[in-house]
């Protein structure tokens, strides 16, 4: 902090907000000492929490004009540690900007405030026979400010798209609390495009106020084929071969052993236990189109050597196959005190390589994984089970998540696919980046935020910090590990 | 130029690449002297048409220690003047980077070189029965890096998207000629978006090298709906209502009076020539959803008043019913000595409210207007017909052309849809964005290119240009002309 003590800031933040948007006491700072990735916690100088623009403006010109760091929350959903506090930074809570502004129909959009969950808007929406599309597994919770801030994806992302692709319209608050709109309400911008800049940034950039999604009309229909293969590999054919035959599944997700058994034991959604692997591929539009391809699909999956077949034809049943799939995560709690949820991407074709790495790196670590994946855009959540309480056994896991990250940036992958980089991935981006690149990203940073305010330390790691940690950038092949250099 | 004379400069240039790689007699300028804005030009002090990474890297080297401004240019089809040289500066032709280099088929991604036209990538990938989607109406011409520069769109965006949605990696040179790769294999990329960022900056940030596109699979059939009504409003409320049906046509075109009667003069496609406006849908995809979708198409043209409906059931008759559609901007060739094509866009809905002021505004300067429309997406073509011969016509036309897109951003649509600011619409600029906005493109240039070396002066304006024309943004409903103030 610059000018000023800690003690006076408050008392600033106090005349410039009522009462009740600014937490202080350390009793109401704890419930956002951290977001999802609870294993990372810091407490935060205070809590603001406001109700307007303008005190959303006058509080990021005081922080700004007194060097005190802000970090933006939406819902604190995040897995990645986005939204984790800085000691001596403001926590601004978007939490009361939670109202739906318009709906457009005929063009199709929604103007909603940041703080509004990505349910809420379908649940609008659904009156019009329209919906948001993207749909991360924390929709009921999360804002739509995060799912920006996170380029958020979901289920159905394969077929409609990331957040990005889903979003018209941004207004956004510098660090200097100066407004920008940034898009259009046409199918093209002008100017660079800031929009899809701002869209996955992290909270580095600016501070989001108003979000114009894009609507589309709610399928006619959707069936489920759920898929049993005797091996990843024949799995991960189905995969290729179901996006080779030109068909864009709704979604198409894939289950390995371990996880398909920890999802049945609970809840009982009739998964077959013994297969290698399952696919879950749904198909939505109008109902003639969706069952011709509901037929290709089970042809393609047997061609790709399939063991069981089932497809849903009720709403219930389509419902039951999700079921599995969306209590993957929880189901984790009952095998294992902890669980780390990771989050690659790598290309398709690599799928079967990739899963077998990880089997042998969770033998190396001796930690059990279970694999969910949206297979068909490449994006995998190795779930590695451990146990915080075992000294040393959350280290471990780390360093076996970030292994399996390194991997998949040697196969042509990425570190992250909807999770974001947060505090958690931040050594990962030295694998992806190289310093040409980083440093580049940093003139970004420097072109929004030149006090380097926002959300500082997240996301974009420092050449020196990379430098620590073994700068092991792979654009030239040099790895980390030897046994990489074969990709 | 900083420290030598340009006689030396070209000697230095002449030294470091092969002499057919560097034009710098005056006849040898001629033909690079302007794009396809044939009404700006400027000549250059060399052309360098280089063979290799490192010949470019050498290039850029110079310049920027020179202080050499440096023009990249595809095939020089832009309509903006984005690839206009500098008096004084190179014009850097990446013409020979013309390799197809991978077609990798299970991913669906074919890796070229920037100098490779849009058309031939397709050509290539048909022998895997893929394509490359985004289809400029220049694809035998134009270039894909001009395309990912001006994020090129196309008949078929609709359906598709533009180019930024039909990429997934580049490699580009920095201004200083460090390399750097963005975007990922993967559905997504951690760190900022830059891959969206390069993606229509019109050669102010990079030197793109090296574009890794998307490919698609080769739809197995389709149809076009071409139908006629009398009035444009009913044309307006056809486009509305597909859109608003679920339908995703692969492409929706319209055509007015003028421009039916100006293609049926140019070619005979049996365009009925009494029809107020008419629209050609295409629908395609899958034989049984394609016919499917036509018979829905057809009722909703019925249901918005169309008085004349033809499909097409041949590949021929298909061809036949697109051939007017494309002979559009030839054809004004003869009803007028010039034509001055316009590029903005506007959100559907207002369709009918901005044909109809631009009809005013033709009465008003007396200069007839041909309009043809990628109505689907709001993309306006309007053909401003005039003659250059005629002293002060261009001015006025130009003048025109400004008062429609200012329209357009009075209705909430933008300045340019898919053919970018360029030199053209550099002034429209300052009433599509306000200071703020633009300070911040400013600061993003900034970060790629300090010296400001890299097409220096097209795409994003001064404050100081703004102020000059009357910085007639409308954010706060401040407008130019009174009679946009309705809006």
């Amino acid at each position: 902090m610059n000018s000023m003590s800690p003690d006076t800031f408050i008392t600033r933040l106090h005349g410039l907000l009522p009462s009740d948007c600014v937490l202080s006491h350390p009793e109401e700072l704890r419930p956002y000492e951290c977001d999802a990735l609870s294993a990372y916690r810091k407490t935060p100088l205070a809590v603001v929490i406001p109700e307007t623009l303008e005190q959303v403006q006058a509080t990021l010109k005081l922080c700004s004009e007194n060097g005190v760091p802000v970090v933006a929350r939406g819902a604190g959903t995040g897995l990645s540690g986005g939204a984790l506090p800085l000691p001596g930074g403001v926590l601004l809570s978007m939490a009361r900007f939670n109202r739906i502004l318009d709906i457009d129909i005929e063009n199709r959009t929604a103007r909603v405030q940041p703080g509004v969950t990505n349910l809420s808007i379908s649940k609008a929406a659904e009156q019009y026979g329209l919906y948001y599309a993207p749909d991360p597994s924390s929709q009921i919770a999360c804002s739509i400010g995060g799912n920006v801030s996170e380029n958020a994806g979901g289920v159905h992302c394969l077929k409609y798209g990331l957040t990005v692709h889903n979003i018209q319209q941004l207004e956004i608050l510098t660090m200097e609390g100066e407004q920008l709109a940034i898009g259009s309400a046409a199918l093209d911008s002008p100017g660079y495009d800031l929009l899809a800049l701002m869209t996955g940034s992290e909270g580095l950039l600016g501070v989001i106020t108003e979000v114009k999604v894009k609507l589309l009309p709610i399928p006619e229909t959707a069936q489920v084929v759920l898929a049993a293969f005797d091996s990843v590999e024949a799995a991960g054919t189905g995969v290729t071969a179901t996006i080779a035959s030109g068909i864009i599944p709704a979604g198409l997700e894939l289950l390995d052993n371990p996880a398909i058994r920890a999802v049945e034991k609970f809840v009982r959604t009739g998964y077959p236990v013994d297969a290698a692997a399952i696919l879950l591929c749904e198909i939505d539009g109008a109902a003639d189109d969706v069952s011709a391809q509901v037929e290709q699909v089970r042809q393609v999956f047997l061609d790709a050597g399939a063991i069981d077949l089932q497809v849903s034809h009720t709403e219930a049943e389509r419902l039951r196959f999700w079921a599995g799939r969306k209590a993957a995560f929880p189901a984790m709690g009952r095998l294992s005190p902890d669980y780390y949820c990771m989050d690659g991407t790598i290309p398709r074709k690599h799928l079967s390589t990739v899963l077998a790495e990880i089997g042998r790196l969770s033998d190396e670590y001796g930690l059990p994984i279970c694999n969910v994946f949206h297979a068909g855009d490449g994006n995998l959540h190795p779930l590695i089970l451990y146990d915080a309480n075992q000294p040393g056994e959350l280290e471990r896991t780390e360093e076996l998540g970030g292994r399996i990250l390194e991997f998949c940036v040697a196969v042509g992958g990425t570190i992250t696919g909807e999770h974001g980089v947060g505090m958690e991935k931040i050594n990962q981006m030295c694998v992806q980046f190289n310093a040409a690149e980083l440093t580049q990203f940093h003139a970004i940073k420097e072109a929004f935020d030149g006090q380097q305010l926002l959300n500082p330390g997240k996301a974009i790691p420092t050449l020196h910090r990379c430098a620590e940690f073994g700068a092991m950038h792979v654009h030239e092949g040099k790895l980390p590990h030897p046994e990489l250099e074969r990709f």
